[in-house]
């Protein structure tokens, strides 16, 4: 019998509780060994729960009891997240953990202390909810090179673009009915702004290239200057507009953006609508790979997180071996990166525009006064040159 | 430094070679120890190629050699690698296989042999090429119960349905097509007529429910006999028809099948096209993923027998846990399994069509003399019986 603690009773934390009740039988058989939560650290009370009974108000009961050898952290933030998970690593106990902030933040360090003491460091639930990608991409991608990985990581904003996408309504419109359905927050920011696929890409841009990638370091656009005319010329490409976030290596130099993106139908994430996320990998020999699923909800993310747990049961006094070291890994200036760009601008304008940008694409979406073009590929720094001296209505950065 | 053997030196045999050779670097930190090829198994020499001197033509060469500790396996069939890959288990090596005949077979016996040994006995390339599945499916999916495992399995046969339904031609244009890329062998047979995807399921099958699934139980259908009236018929209904390999659990039964479906835009089946394979499981808590990729192809499949081989280097000693147990699965008939399906018959049975069916869905894709519907949902023994009544032209099991 291996006796676990659960840190914040929450959504996550709640479903970790529930999958393990639901699914007992074949957890005991994956993990080798019956799985028992013995105590659930929050700050509240659950009268009438039957989990009261394990409920504790002060981690140090938990930190201190020999007994417990997983520690599953689902409370989010730094702190005391952070505190807590250290103080865990050092007494011997594996941790598995939901919290994107803290991975993106102290992963390599968290990792290093959980080599030291031959225990683990588990976080698949941090990225990509449900989906396996931090498992595959530490034990099954390890005989490629990773050249890129790009992803649809927030399933807030990807709802919201396949609502505008479809029903040709505003960004505000489609905002406001992922509120009322529950999948985006009152204060939307971190989702809307891309802070919460920044956390990811860095994570997963860490361990693609094995050094620390601070999410602060990273280009960051969300989605709230995407309109309907925007949706509109897309659509005349037959494409979509995604937010997506990348991790690339061209040369020697790793790119790492988040940005509202028109891809086609050629690239797998093309047809990954609504609240799920899909995560794409390109190694050098390997090719590309996807892994597509739901991106987050109550009961995706605690089966990522039990996952977790078997694994960390199964591995008790080994260390899983994840390259991650704490040094940093300068990104190259996204700047410096090529590609086309989609523009529109007045269309009094357009002469200046062909003379600017030489041999451009025009795309006619039928809106009145527009002019809307495809550039050449070129770096982002020789776009903005060009840029200034035009008024442009929207910019958008093209996979094709 | 760790010493291994590649027992074959075709396709996916010279591919693994080059694999551990051009990504060396990367591969010895994934693993932890340099990985050197000892000896190359073939009957053929290879004279000017650099392996000629580590080709050997008698496989106790191999098993016999201590320092061995991994043998790659890349022959294919059943014989005499079954008798190999057993020898070289019990002698304490670990075995890593893209051997889809061999796993499906002898998978369960194989594996027990591994853990009593302390060994591994690993076959990612065997199912979707360089697709990561089976380590996902035995490792990250570990605590949901699978519902449904279903797949796109078979890049050949995918590539003909896209051809057809992209440009409009009939089988044997788009089977020749793919023979002359060398995507389809001269005998075709074991692609179209299902026979490979059947030999993948097996194994999915098996590895989702934990027992043996015989391959020969499995009800076969392969893509021969779809015309490109068909094919009008789905993009009338906006799908596609897809070689679906299912293996699924309704209640307490277990049902598995190969053959042709209608699936549409919801099913994230339908946008993997060519030679492209998608995976796509259902937990009962996880919900729906998917994997992605390319499912055959010599690059892809080595780094996926190579993934193995670092993973085998990493627990040397260790047996991984796989549960598959040589316990036979005893699947329900097809014929029970509910659906609904598209039928064409003669416009002159239009009438005794709507009495048989009751509540029938027209389609109207504009074949002159055809009467084309869907039924409602029934067992296919009742649609059997119910068809018998009628000259059916053609008839396509529905996934939606």
């Amino acid at each position: 019998m291996i006796k676990i603690a659960v840190l914040g009773y929450g959504t996550v934390g709640s479903g970790v509780v529930e999958v393990l009740g639901k699914n007992h039988e074949k957890i005991t058989q994956r993990a080798g060994r019956e799985i028992e939560v013995k105590y659930i650290l929050d700050l509240r009370d659950f009268p009438g729960d039957p989990v009261q009974e394990k409920v504790v108000h002060d981690y140090r009961v938990i930190a201190e009891d020999p007994e417990i050898s997983v520690v599953v952290e689902t409370m989010g933030g730094i702190n005391p997240a952070y505190e807590f998970v250290k103080e865990a690593l050092e007494r011997g106990k594996s941790v598995c953990t939901s919290n994107k902030e803290l991975v993106a933040k102290h992963g390599a360090e968290l990792l290093a202390i959980a080599k030291e003491k031959k225990v683990n460091f588990l976080f698949e639930a941090s990225v990509g909810g449900g989906i396996p990608i931090i498992r595959p991409l530490n034990q099954s991608l390890t005989a490629d090179e990773i050249q890129e990985i790009t992803g649809i990581l927030n399933g807030t904003t990807n709802y919201i673009l396949t609502k505008m996408a479809k029903e040709g309504v505003s960004f505000a419109t489609a905002l406001k009915e992922a509120q009322e359905k529950g999948y985006a927050e009152r204060n939307p920011e971190a989702d809307v702004e891309g802070f919460d696929a920044c956390r990811k890409i860095a994570i997963l841009t860490s361990l693609a290239y094995g050094m620390q990638v601070d999410h602060e370091d990273i280009y960051t656009e969300g989605i709230t200057r995407i309109t309907d005319v925007d949706i509109s010329y897309a659509k005349e490409m037959g494409a979509a507009i995604k937010l997506l976030g990348t991790g690339k290596k061209v040369g020697h130099k790793v790119y790492a953006m988040i940005s509202p993106v028109l891809i086609n139908s050629d690239n797998p994430l093309f047809s990954v609508n609504d609240v799920f996320n899909g995560i794409f990998v390109r190694g050098n020999l390997l090719g590309d790979v996807m892994f597509y699923g739901a991106g987050a909800g109550k009961y995706p993310t605690a089966s990522a997180v039990v996952s977790d747990v078997v694994d960390a049961v199964k591995h008790l006094g080994t260390n899983i071996m994840t390259i991650w070291s704490s040094e940093k890994l300068e990104l190259a200036d996204y700047k410096d990166a090529s590609r086309r760009f989609f523009v529109r601008v007045p269309v009094a304008q357009e002469d200046k525009a062909r003379e600017l940008f030489g041999r451009v694409q025009e795309i006619d979406a039928g809106i009145l006064g527009d002019f809307g073009f495809i550039t050449p590929v070129m770096t982002e720094r020789e776009y903005e040159e060009k840029a200034k001296e035009l008024e442009v209505r929207s910019m958008l950065r093209m996979d094709f």
